[in-house]
């Protein structure tokens, strides 16, 4: 067998595809959001040059630019400087640090839950906790929307329990599904609130309402709505007055929030349930203190900071308004997520290609796997620090590079 | 059904058999390492108070001592000032820094290999690379030691690759069951160097022989050896000369770099491979720019240091024979880490508090599922950083607590 060879041969055919992906080495600068320097000119024309460039981001999930919030900044360098770099250990053994506690007592109390278990990643929280719980339930069977993040898919393949999947954001059709299945049988419904690549929001209401009347727990992910909805920023089941239905909630504290990591909020049994059975929290090393603490503080500011939800609500607005009248056509969707498809992944690379070195625009590329093929997109996230010119800017070269590629008929 | 009452009942389970874990809340203090403040007594015996004592630590990953380091902290806060808090978003979509693209090139070097590969946790670099290569590699066969961590164990488990166990650091038994195995299939075999729990380390290059002779990858996990061992630290099989013959090198930031994350360092196709398919890589927001700069700060300064190396093996010679004098049994093995089998969770449980609350000096019991029912333990991590007088009250603490329980006979 021929191990590089193999791997070469994939890594060929993702280039073929047009899918091999070239990550932008970029220097955010705090301070200066959305204003950064990329480092390498992630296009891989030949006679580009190297040299640094100042850019503007339009595709960051640090959604309110809390990564730069004097807040925030100011806890991570108290607790270094008290608590050092690194936790130390797993939680377990001596990785505990008071910031931790002080963060879970936190998030429990964002989500008005009893308890709040931290994880090192969304990723991990997503994988470990429905992982966990589907394997360990005796019998448990697992409802899951067909637009599930990847590591909810991972971690409920991972417990090998029986799984459905019901139409995305389909009440009916999971009433459907769960009415076919034992009245007695644990169960667990799995969705998100809101769905990264297309915006759209779930029925958070109807989705309890079908998991009530069939008796299953619901799990929801909320990570591209923690800190953006609802009031003092705790999510879109928190908007819509429903979040005491939810059994678990799950977020991250790398997006709205700014710095990194992942949680569940849930009952004090459910969160000691996880904390002691689940392989991928036993077995991590604790996140840095600094970081907990970083993560505890943005929350705190977060909470208080209705203004900065109405300005980031107010910036999307403006952004679809500008897109709409250079003839740039947006799906649309209730969310911050302004999704631009192109639908093919070369077109949708040259284009922002030539949003970088023609205009200076960061906008990633988004293909498969991370959507759909034929749904190759653009994926812009306006943030309350992108200035009105900004955004004119943005609608400009992206009207101009959109007309000049003849995408309209595309999209 | 009754989700709550069925956690409920299984975290009863948990206390009945001694499983149960209650985490310390330390209070790490940068510049006193291994000294901190414990915040709760996490014996649960009633009548504790709970106010705040100094205690020593003697059971902490940060192996080295890095986590206050004064290069690392430094180049923490130096990063938070200029890029800020997060990340920002996924490796691909607007989250790969300059510290990452430095700290990934790093990594390469310190293992002498082509590229490197950065994880949010060890956990996940383990999982999310034996998911990945024996998951996509046709007809893979993992061929795993019987001591692997969970996190390898979880990884291949994931990939539903055909998997054998073979016996714990035996190249005969690897030999043998290679043998019987189809000669023209991927093979992967899957191992670490440093133990975790007990502490004894692989015969690497006989190993790689056995691998060598049926055309098989090897996987070497080295997260409780990189920064402690070999030329620069990095790691046993550099130690061994046997670098440049493993496939695979996994290891952490998170233990003797004293920061957090994964890692793995390989040939440039095989990171190219994982980074472009690996989900869990794909799919998790990147760590902090100030996280990766610390630990490569960090990595900086332990390949300079061969006398911290030393001053770390003199320390674990002098725990060794202070126990000796105190009467104390410890199970013997070549590296750095210190067990003492109890064999009994309630026991261990016992003999820590005591230690705890009569010396100050703080040992989390380990217990199931990290390690076997019946071999509970202490592990005693000595550090560069504790002082001879250190040493001299721990085992003299240990010597009096394990007379008192009687637990020489048990040992």
């Amino acid at each position: 067998m021929e191990y590089e060879a193999f791997f070469r041969r994939q890594i060929d055919r993702l280039r073929a595809d047009g899918n091999y992906r070239v990550f932008a080495e970029i220097e955010r600068q705090a301070g200066n959001f959305p204003r950064a320097v990329l480092h390498n000119p992630p296009t891989g024309h030949p006679g580009e040059n190297g040299a640094p460039r100042e850019i503007t981001i339009w595709c960051s999930n640090d959604y309110l630019g809390m990564g730069q919030h004097p807040d925030v900044l100011a806890a991570m360098h108290d607790a270094i400087d008290r608590l050092g770099a690194g936790a130390g250990g797993t939680r377990n053994i001596s990785g505990t640090s008071i910031a931790h506690v002080e963060l879970e007592r936190e998030l429990a109390s964002l989500h008005g839950k009893e308890s709040a278990l931290l994880f090192a990643s969304g990723y991990m929280s997503n994988w470990a906790t429905l992982g966990t719980i589907a394997a360990r339930l005796p019998g448990c069977i697992v409802l899951s929307d067909a637009g599930n993040h990847a590591s909810m898919i991972e971690g409920i393949r991972h417990s090998r329990a029986e799984r459905h999947i019901f139409a995305h954001n389909d009440p009916a059709d999971l009433d459907r599904i769960l009415a076919t299945l034992p009245a007695d049988a644990p169960k667990i419904v799995a969705f998100e609130s809101v769905y990264s690549m297309d915006g759209d929001i779930a029925p958070i209401a109807a989705i309890c309402d079908v998991a009530d009347k069939h008796g299953a727990m619901t799990y929801l992910d909320e990570v591209h709505a923690v800190g953006l909805y609802g009031p003092q920023g705790a999510g879109i089941a928190a908007r819509d007055g429903v979040a005491d239905r939810l059994t678990i909630v799950e977020g991250t504290l790398g997006k709205g929030f700014g710095v990194v990591g992942g949680y569940i909020a849930a009952s004090d049994a459910l969160c000691d349930f996880v904390r002691s059975f689940a392989s991928g929290y036993i077995f991590s090393t604790a996140l840095p203190p600094a970081i907990a603490a970083g993560a505890c503080a943005s929350i705190r500011a977060v909470r208080a900071a209705d203004g900065l939800r109405a300005r980031h609500a107010d910036r999307v607005r403006a952004v679809r308004a500008a897109l709409d009248q250079a003839g740039v056509p947006h799906q649309l969707n209730p969310s911050h997520i302004v999704p631009v498809i192109v639908g093919d992944p070369i077109k949708t690379r040259l284009l922002t290609d030539r949003l970088l070195t023609r205009h200076g625009i960061y906008v990633q590329p988004i293909n498969y796997p991370t959507v759909p093929r034929g749904t190759e997109r653009l994926r812009l996230t306006p943030s309350p620090l992108h200035s009105d010119q900004d955004i004119a800017q943005l609608a400009t070269a992206l009207g101009a590079e959109w007309a000049e590629l003849n995408l309209a008929e595309s999209a």
